[in-house]
């Protein structure tokens, strides 16, 4: 591609309503450009680098045997009724009514659609096992659409759906799939990570996130630091992350005393005060959930003073699946207390105590003494209060706890969810009447998985993890081009615009995917036009370098440019000179 | 690919609501499945014929020097209210609400989108002229969605959008673009026409369509027959075809006289009755325009006998825009007469007389006399009645009429519009305010050519043009696999099974995309189903045809099978033995 004939429109300006770098740099470098609210058109540049991402999904998900299909993004309420997602989707179901006042949604996601497809195509258990994707346009009407194409409204997504006879045919698939999702992000040249994941609304038995890994991530990740070498070992979403039960509870070797905190409320800052490590503290979230009889109870959450209630694994416990912090009147009125002094000991109603595991297996700590000004010191369970009502994992794992698969120990990364497996199990399915014939020539309802990817979220995410203070950096499977001739003068001297033009051609016709740049900027505009669009390999045809047989080679990633005769660039761009 | 991997899933039912037999064919074949009302998913049959159009489309779209980009398929209502279009585009549009009750629509077009981008995107005359174009889904609220995918709701299209600086570039790059269209349907293997078209409501300067030709089509198009062995004579829709000015009026011969037509009330009965030719009788229809002061005005539209009135033609004579047929009272005031015996000769009141030029040019000839049950012969402008008020083109052309290019005469076929160019001129820029800097550094208003081409109606329109009683016959380039290699008994002799896994692996290898039919079927049910898909070369592999060394080959359009030796069948296949 000449770039004379390319619409490449990059802006020196940083987009001021642009919150994170790849939003900033997808702006800057033209790759989109906004229409409404997370409605974005792609440039001719973006789409070159979606294009990419999308033929590496393709590909793989053809070499692992699945089959591509494509449904509408029209979808009728009818089917969305038979699922009750209709009503349980919430607000990020776009809702549409025709002509005709029927109505219908633009689809975020397709499990009835494929699962109508299903059960009208599949008859029998031959057919299985099969496994359909599409990559295709969706809609989520987000409340607060933002960071561009991170989280816009309408965005490219590869789904797929499995369907099989026995649950061991959708273990089978699902690990397929997470193979495959390997091989894609690897391929694409990304930094990544499957992690374990709270399945959430979509349901099911088991699921896997796929994260490009980036500081600006929004999720949190625990990964075992041993096992790290070829990404094979433990990782979880923070959310999902299992903190390890702790070793026996210690004898007790204080006896409970009361300490003068007028002005401390955090354990931190009581720590502080008493000269003692913070894990020593027990941190007191007040909350309100049910009882066996389903009536309201307050309880208290405990977690230790270094560590942070995780408010999914809370909600799993019995009475708290839809728990909220409580009120400081419902404080008052259970523990006399006000907040920043709460405490386990000695409250003024029975309460329900669930305390974290580690929390459990505590001996001589400090809490809160439920009367303002004071904290108790040298408190142990048994003796000073009650053995808790309930123990259970309720806090995020943090950097250096074990990891639960025995290997080692965790760290804390931050991520981007680009891609989900779930096994999905026979929700859908049996919602919507999908059965086949087995081979009894009975009717039994196939198991099925589904497998997302956010094909266009993987462009920004690419780019918060490859970046300079000079633009993007791609790797190489999502660059526009892999490489770029830039032409110093091409008017001046037509031998430099023909040497240009013949290493241009030479590169294309070796494999090289290769942009010319004849636009005849002068060379400090076209340098850094290029290294803000990430290009990887550039070379410089000028007529100083074409006296001297050589030309100035820089990669995206080096300090500096060098310069090259003609073999050793070629084989420096991977080319038989 | 391996058809028992692949979910290939044909019927022997012909489905009782297709009207179209690409409908059925599609239906039967399971390239389709119908979700609701005009929204199809393509199953993994369907969509390797749809991709093999897309491909097409886009590589011819890319050597023409246009760039792709992709734009939201959902728009903002405040970008078609600058152009009007929210409430002119009519029920077509789908309208959709947001969570926030913001306004949007289901882009069945894209005019108003790119037109915005490029008023952000282009500065200035040096970055023109440029051609814009994406392949994408649309959405058209059809009444009365029908025939498939012919004329869904949700559909795939490839629409592009040029801007120029000048006229005449609009002109070169319409040029290239007619072009391209031609070269895209040429080597999809489509016998198509392109078309002068009426330029209808997108509006603009001048426009063609390109017309797969197929005895179904809704479309009628004359064409010159002289000059038809490369496409490139004259053509047109039936709408836009000019009827050439016929020679001078001869002179009067006959008196006028009453002819008893008691009840023959059409000229094809009055004809009859007289043992005279239709082309001497002249057809009067009723209807009601505006006159200069745009008040109501009756007016007869006069054609021969043997002709049809063009409306589209009719309307656009001064006074005519909005015509309407007269009713029966309003014939009655104005003639005395009722319908069946209407004529020009004589009316109560005074009328409009506007006749085609063939009638203009008439003499002795027969009109309705105004009376119940009686005509009127030997009628001659001038003398029985006055010279008409409007002489004009008016009807539509027939087999046998001249050319208006002047090189033979005009034959009819029947087409289906794939495609369409325009010339758009100015009216979106200059509606939307999007200028670029002339090279006077004045702000000037681009001029705009558009370009479509239905991509899922191709593989429909494809059909039309390709079947027979078995099935589909596709055009190689759109075929789902070029070849199938069919497997009789693998099960009983793994030889066959091994020799048929070598060819089928041979052959992709040499590049011709080929399936093997592994699937097990007896050789009935398995023909069958590769003569309703279309794959067009069939190669057998049986015992009996390896114990002799051959393969039965067959082309789905030959009449028999034939025994071939492997170099032979390579030969026939086009690969170098």
């Amino acid at each position: 591609m000449r770039l004379s004939q390319f619409h490449l429109h990059t802006s020196k300006e940083t987009p001021a309503d642009a919150e994170v770098i790849s939003h900033k740099l997808m702006l800057k470098a033209g790759m989109i450009r906004k229409l409404a609210a997370g409605l974005y058109t792609w440039s001719p540049l973006g789409l070159r680098v979606l294009r990419k991402v999308e033929r590496a999904v393709r590909e793989e998900m053809d070499a692992a045997g699945a089959i591509e299909v494509l449904m509408p993004s029209v979808q009728p309420r009818e089917l969305w009724e038979e699922t009750g997602r209709w009503q349980k989707f919430g607000g990020q179901l776009l809702k549409i009514k025709d002509r005709k006042d029927a109505e219908y949604c633009y689809g975020p996601t397709h499990e009835e659609v494929i699962t109508d497809f299903a059960r009208n195509e599949l008859a029998s258990y031959k057919q299985l096992p099969v496994n359909f994707y599409q990559i295709q346009t969706k809609f989520r009407d987000e409340i607060r659409p933002r960071f561009g194409v991170m989280r816009a409204r309408e965005f490219l997504m590869k789904d797929a759906y499995s369907f099989h006879i026995s649950d061991a045919d959708l273990v089978r698939e699902y690990r397929n799939m997470h193979d495959t999702y390997s091989r894609i992000f690897t391929r694409l040249g990304l930094k990544f990570r499957a992690v374990q994941a709270d399945s959430g609304a979509i349901g099911g038995d088991a699921s896997q996130e796929f994260h490009v890994l980036a500081d600006s991530g929004e999720d949190a990740i625990a990964y075992c630091i041993e096992d790290d070498s070829d990404g094979s070992g433990y990782a979880a979403n923070l959310e999902a992350a299992e903190a390890v039960a702790p070793g026996e509870r210690p004898a007790a070797t204080e006896a409970m005393h009361q300490i003068d905190t007028p002005t401390q409320k955090t354990c931190e800052e009581v720590a502080a005060l008493m000269g003692i490590a913070l894990e020593r503290t027990v941190k007191s979230v007040a909350l309100m959930g049910v009882d066996a009889d389903a009536k309201p109870q307050f309880g208290l959450a405990l977690v230790r003073g270094d560590h942070a209630v995780n408010e999914i694994k809370l909600a799993k416990l019995p009475g708290l699946g839809d728990y909220r912090l409580a009120t400081e009147a419902e404080i008052a009125e259970h523990l006399g207390s006000e907040p920043g002094f709460l405490g386990p000991v000695a409250p003024k109603n029975a309460i329900r105590i669930v305390a974290d595991r580690s929390v459990a297996a505590m001996a001589d700590f400090v809490v809160g003494a439920n009367e303002t000004g004071y904290h108790l010191a040298g408190v142990n369970w048994g003796r000073d209060l009650p053995e808790p009502d309930t123990v259970a994992d309720i806090r995020n794992v943090v950097a250096g706890d074990p990891s639960p698969d025995g290997r080692g120990t965790l760290a804390i990364a931050r991520g981007i969810e680009v891609g989900h497996v779930f096994q999905l199990g026979r929700k859908y399915a049996e919602a919507m009447k999908c059965t086949v014939l087995d081979d009894n020539g009975k009717a039994a309802t196939p198991a099925m998985g589904c497998y997302g990817i956010g094909v266009s979220r993987i462009v920004a995410a690419a780019i918060e993890q490859n970046f300079d203070a000079n633009g993007i950096a791609w790797p190489e499977a999502m660059a526009p081009w892999q490489a770029v001739v830039c032409v110093i003068n091409p008017k001046k001297d037509p031998a430099v615009a023909e040497a240009a033009e013949a290493l241009y051609r030479e590169l294309n016709a070796a494999g090289v995917e290769t942009a010319l740049d004849d636009r005849g900027l002068r060379p400090g505009a076209m340098f850094a036009d290029i290294e803000l669009i990430g290009i990887p390999h550039r070379v410089v045809v000028s007529e100083r370098g074409l006296a001297s047989g050589s030309f100035e080679y820089r990669h995206r990633r080096a300090e500096e440019a060098e310069n090259l005769d003609r073999s050793a660039l070629l084989a420096r761009l991977g080319v038989a000179g």
